[in-house]
């Protein structure tokens, strides 16, 4: 089956946003088997998108429009399908206490425009939305599936993980399976290298490299009857892949962070974690507290900005940031160190560099990053050289902290705890 | 003048990649005056992109293709636009001799498919590329013009402000010009009511609403001869949001963002600043350090996730947590005072609250939460019902704090200061 993606939006035909929706929303129906040979981006106007949808009813099975969905009158997506389709609009009356107990709960005032985000195409299915008060919407029309999702990705993700996959997956028969082999502390040309005669074996499953800030994912993907077959057509290829990439293969659950697996593995050990952050603020422990079950092994994190604060709160010793500066092998292990002990945690994780754009020296210039992982006492310190801007060496410095942690505790308690 | 564009290539088509190019070449367009309806992303396929290029050059002046001029037989971007329109291909000895130049110049050797990049539709105008083999294409017919860019980024960018901006500033007379005036502490169904009849009246320029979490944007949008007399018809547009909106408008100011804002207040009233976070982990405190100039009032912060923490690093007192539970307004109360006791910073704000998905109650739901801001010793708190996921509940939470800060900080000292 072909699908066709229209995105409804003035802010990406003025370029204001990148349109990742279309991104996403290409990437699941091709793991899903969909064949997609378009995507389109128009504006807010009634009849250049009417004109929009009738080209790509007449040419795909699916069409997925994005956005417009808001309770503003330039939003007249949902309008607008309906009148192509000849459906009028309705009140859908779920839609209407949902977003009644969306502002109670919030208790925000309702305005009369909210109302217009609960009537629905005659006929649709109508889909929650956990995360907002616009509504998906399913029409099955003439053997051709509409399908409306609201523009906010944090909304339209959520809904297409919880309900559209799952229509979609019965829509299609026969299926593509993927299975994704993380790996973390190596970079994607060597991890290309190191499989390159399997990813130019293989037909079916593939294997496809991605790489991700400080990450590579090698994406396995089989075509097959069913989820069975597909298994089965993966197996060895993800046997084969934890062979050549050892320790350096953190998961092979679709659904596991990096920092998933480092909790996982504080979890497993029974050690609780620390954080003492420079430049990356607060990063690394809002990375680890956003993962379900970190209570049981976080208790505290320390974000100390100021040299007077890396003293105060972590004892770092005021010669070595005289001598060495903020930015060293030193202080960073003096901040792993005191963060241990003023929290009691069994490991330490301290962050200290220069993320610019202002900062930089020849000597130490930006993207320079120290960090320092203690376990039970054990201290361990890299030195890393991030390029890109502020932004990309904070997220850069983050996953390498999770990377040395995980390779810290692993170095310590041999046995390695896979999800 | 209107402008289409056509992103060619498998890649984007199967999300891969993100179409950052369409994004840059539509903000570039909307700069220069020019109007775009419809971008399209289409695969390399003779028939679908003939298809694409045709329905383009029949609604648009102009029509930028990029993407697909590489040397090998899957890329037929050139190939295809001139059959559409009818013209032989020809050698381009310019480019020929360029992309010998290349290759000599970095040692590599020239293979037989390289030729192709210096084949070029008959009466076409070339256009160097100094960072690729590929050059640019820019064909007039019959009153519309064709333009061809390489897809990667980093030659389809320079080449564009080397070569096309200058090109299509003569083409087309007149500029587009936009400012943003950014509000929070609203919504955007409210602030949407509240400029309704300024929304309807306005022609030139234009009013858009746009919602980001905990935030609304109001884009003012004029088209005008130049920036000057555009910046004429901005101003009392301006001039009548800000006296509707008041306090709510945090800057008028493109870049400034709102902890940029709530850092320039602080610097401006000379106040230093701490966090202490239960449920965000440290989202607040990276976004604050995140701000450039942040170290003259970012000290340290705390990350207090346990009980223990809450108590040992903030003094929260342990009946309170009995009694109330961590998830209260006394709680986050002291949290607030605690943190500014310890750091004795002038402003502290605290967030404890149930980001879930686990942890929520009947009485004490998934999504509540509470901040507390102190200025010099005088506390407010104030209760916040969010919905969505974790990660949605966290960016609420982390954006209302900005809000509070920043209001908190207005009632103590009435000046406002405007980026």
């Amino acid at each position: 089956m072909t699908v066709e993606l229209i995105s409804v939006g003035t802010e990406i035909l003025l370029g204001n946003i990148v349109n990742t929706n279309a991104a996403y929303l290409a990437e699941q129906c091709a793991g899903l088997g969909l064949s997609c040979y378009y995507q389109t981006v128009v504006g807010d106007n009634e009849e250049r998108l009417a004109q929009t949808i009738e080209t790509a009813l007449s040419r795909a099975d699916i069409v997925i429009l994005s956005g417009g969905l808001g309770p503003t009158k330039d939003d007249l997506t949902k309008e607008t399908v309906a009148k192509v389709l000849g459906r009028t609009m309705q009140m859908d009356e779920h839609s209407k206490e949902k977003i009644k107990e969306y502002f109670t709960k919030r208790k925000i005032e309702l305005t009369d425009n909210n109302w217009k985000q609960a009537m629905a195409p005659e006929g649709a299915i109508v889909v929650d939305n956990a995360n907002g008060t616009a509504p998906g919407i399913i029409i099955e029309d003439n053997g051709k599936r509409v399908i409306l999702l609201p523009g906010p990705p944090n909304e339209l993700i959520p809904m297409f993980e919880t309900s559209i996959y799952p229509y979609l997956s019965e829509a299609e028969p026969g299926i593509i399976y993927s299975k994704t082999v993380k790996l973390c502390g190596i970079g994607e040309s060597k991890a290309e290298t190191m499989a390159a005669d399997l990813i130019a074996e293989q037909s079916n499953p593939t294997i496809a490299p991605y790489a991700k800030t400080g990450e590579v994912h090698l994406r396995i993907t089989a075509k097959a009857a069913d989820e069975k077959e597909a298994k089965k057509l993966i197996k060895p290829v993800v046997k084969e892949l934890k062979n050549r990439f050892g320790m350096n293969v953190y998961t092979t659950d679709e659904n596991t962070t990096l920092e998933q697996a480092v909790v996982d593995l504080l979890l497993a050990n029974n050690l609780t974690v620390t954080t003492a952050e420079s430049c990356t603020g607060g990063l690394l422990s809002a990375k680890l507290i956003n993962v379900p079950g970190v209570s049981e092994v976080f208790k505290s994190g320390h974000v100390t900005y100021s040299n007077k604060a890396k003293h105060k709160l972590l004892g770092v010793k005021k010669p070595s940031l005289d001598k060495y500066g903020a930015v060293s092998e030193s202080v960073a292990k003096e901040m792993a160190k005191g963060a241990a002990a003023s929290s009691k945690a069994d490991v330490a994780v301290a962050i200290t560099g220069i993320a610019g754009p202002e900062g930089g020296s020849d000597e130490k210039p930006v993207g320079l990053v120290y960090i320092a992982c203690s376990v039970c006492g054990k201290i361990k310190v890299k030195e890393y050289n991030f390029s890109g801007n502020r932004n990309k060496i904070r997220e850069s410095s983050v996953i390498a902290a999770l990377t040395l942690m995980r390779q810290c505790i692993l170095e310590h308690y041999s046995e390695v705890t896979f999800r």
